[in-house]
């Protein structure tokens, strides 16, 4: 096969470790210069190839790529922005063939999640659909950790390990002001339709806290819920509540719904924390505390899990190797082994069994009354928060990488989105 | 002089290094045989005092105390209680003298803020009003920054850490997604009337990222503010926005007590950080997300500055050392020397001038426009957040101590608070 350039982008929600993954893909290329040429990266994700606006990562020194390992967010730029289907746009999928081949591009990595492995899907079609050859692999990639097949997908476990640890940490605040001011903290955690993020803050009640749980999963029972916090706060003087941005009414309604909606016409959400703290005030007078974590968890790389950041690198290195192997249509998959010992091996799945496919918490991971995790989820989560993975510091403050992102010049006339 | 036991306790909101001066109490107190006793530590704070709730922390073991040198929260609780003055409860303190006399309570260590200096204060003075020789020490504790002639406070250098790292990472991630989504991010971080937390967003200005603050110090002005972020998102495709809970406008009133609206038109509870970010919507229309760090920032034990946690323990190892030369009425202080390379010594303060005055950050920490902060007050915050100093994981947790908290035998009668 002739060498080929390989087109690499982030999409969607970036997280702690996605630039890890960037790292990964990067670094393998060079290893394999028989087969792949230059990674162009799409400056903003797909945006960056409909508008020819690629990124040389050439031109950035072996220590900036090797920083991008412990550098948070999307090094190159994020987007959201769905691919339609063929049929509803064409002139997108032709656009992408025409920058592929002005830049000699074979190969196309893209970093996400669900909606992003359908894009990636629909590109590793075009040698049929168009008769452009190219190989799509796609990186998972999200916080949510809803990709089905894999065990795990790369963000999660850092933002799993920034919960629990900030969920404790707080619950010992609030532990320690409980028997004259604060006697309930909520923390609202992203997950808009699956409650894995959450279900990090269960990883506590080893330690004796008492946290409720408000999983997307389980209907909110405004009833049962204000029972079961007011027999935490008479039995431990507290009571630590982790609500999922996700958490709706039995009717699908959001506990907190802003009545903004992204571009994949999904509803914006925020603001469950001061609903549910409010709401247990009304009904049972205890003072509150409420923080609204956003941003601030998938970003965290200061507290990265190690096991997450490796597997971030190791699955953006297999998406590569993949590739030199000739593979299209595929996402390479973490296959667990076994808890305790805690191993894996790097697996593969086809790209059509991936794309649009959301994977929930298992109705045995959370506890009868659906306010906690069962030892069956403890021993699922327990090995994705293994290990610290510090980023060096200057002058108190991470030495986060930022690129130069050095522009390819352009040779197509513009385009417009 | 006869050997007396000592009395520490932790007063007001809890911090990421409290229990490091506590340890710093403890420790010391232990190399002071020959003065002192046994260290009683109150549970949940003054509280413990008056009901003669004491805590025996010689049953707990060298390893358990060493340990809450890295752990956040308050170890034997605290509270939020002010002793009223003598005329007004003079039986609040016939009570202490009580509870000192039944176990031979000679020193009183109180770990807390302006509130609690006042305290102390009070408790310094009952030899001479009540004719009970103590000698009380206070060892300085806030987040807030705002004790007078002390330097700075343990506990603000640690939630200045993790507000400065939180901040840089969100805007990282917001400069990711910021063509085609997120412009705007709003971080809510402490601080009812001094603004020193919210400074520490200023020190990413040196990452060329737009912050722009809103001090309490700085009498909120929609017009001009909503100029500045426009100017900032037209400028850098983003801005990040550092909000204190205590900004106001001139008239005084709280950003949070303005409602905003959510998608089902009912009033949203409480915030500073969505009605900004409500206010940037409305105005500009810029895609939002906000964050409200609340207890999250100031237990944040996994981040803290080690020159914090150094500060805490030395603070309270001077206290013991005042209190065994025989010094009342006073609180160590942090005298600094110099910014670069940065130096300090332990200094001592008068209670009288330390109870109940407020530290604000200076005019000239405040930039001219009132949204960023000078480089002298760059160079004041620095050294404050210098160095990591992690707590030891297992299971990918922090090991964070529990004390055992054995109560010391009732002498006394049951006193109603």
């Amino acid at each position: 096969m002739p060498k080929k350039n390989a087109f690499y982008a982030q999409s969607g929600g970036v997280t702690a470790v996605i630039n890890a993954s960037a790292c990964g893909v990067i670094e393998t290329a060079k290893k394999h210069k028989d087969k792949i040429g230059k990674v162009y990266a799409g400056r903003n994700g797909i945006i960056g190839a409909l508008t020819e606006d690629l990124i040389d990562t050439s031109k950035e020194t072996v220590a900036a790529i090797a920083g991008l390992r412990s550098t948070p967010s999307g090094a190159f730029g994020s987007c959201r922005y769905k691919l339609k289907s063929l049929e509803a746009n064409k002139r997108e999928y032709e656009r992408l063939i025409e920058v592929f081949k002005a830049h000699n591009i074979g190969y196309f990595f893209y970093n996400g999640g669900g909606d992003s492995a359908d894009t990636c899907y629909k590109v590793s079609q075009l040698s049929q659909t168009l008769g452009y050859p190219v190989q799509a692999i796609h990186v998972p990639k999200t916080v949510d950790n809803d990709l089905p097949i894999t065990d795990c997908c790369p963000g999660f476990g850092s933002v799993a390990k920034y919960i629990a640890v900030s969920t404790l940490e707080a619950s010992f605040d609030v532990k320690s002001m409980a028997k004259t001011s604060t006697k309930i903290f909520v923390i609202e955690v992203m997950g808009r339709h699956a409650g894995w993020i959450a279900a990090a803050g269960g990883l506590l009640t080893d330690h004796n806290i008492p946290v409720v749980i408000l999983f997307p999963e389980v209907p909110f029972d405004q009833k049962k819920f204000l029972a079961k916090v007011d027999a935490n706060v008479k039995k431990f003087g507290y009571c630590t509540i982790v609500v999922s941005e996700g958490c709706h009414y039995p009717d699908g309604k959001f506990l907190a719904e802003q009545g903004t909606r992204d571009a994949f016409g999904h509803a914006q959400l925020g603001g469950a924390a001061p609903v549910v703290a409010n709401m247990v005030k009304d009904a049972l007078g205890y003072k509150f505390h409420w923080a609204v974590a956003d941003y601030l968890q998938r970003a965290a790389r200061h507290v990265a899990s190690k096991t997450d950041v490796k597997q971030a690198y190791e699955l953006g290195k297999a998406a590569v190797q993949l590739a030199v192997k000739g593979r299209n249509a595929v996402m390479p998959t973490i296959d667990r082994l076994s808890d305790a010992p805690y191993k894996y091996k790097i697996g593969v799945a086809e790209l059509k069994d991936v794309a649009n496919v959301e994977k929930f918490m298992p109705r045995n991971f959370i506890t009868p009354d659906g306010y906690g995790i069962t030892e069956k989820c403890k021993r699922y989560l327990t090995p994705l928060i293994q290990g610290e993975d510090y980023p060096k510091y200057k002058n108190g403050l991470p030495q986060y990488v930022t690129l130069k992102n050095v522009a390819v010049a352009k040779k197509l006339p513009t385009f417009k989105l």
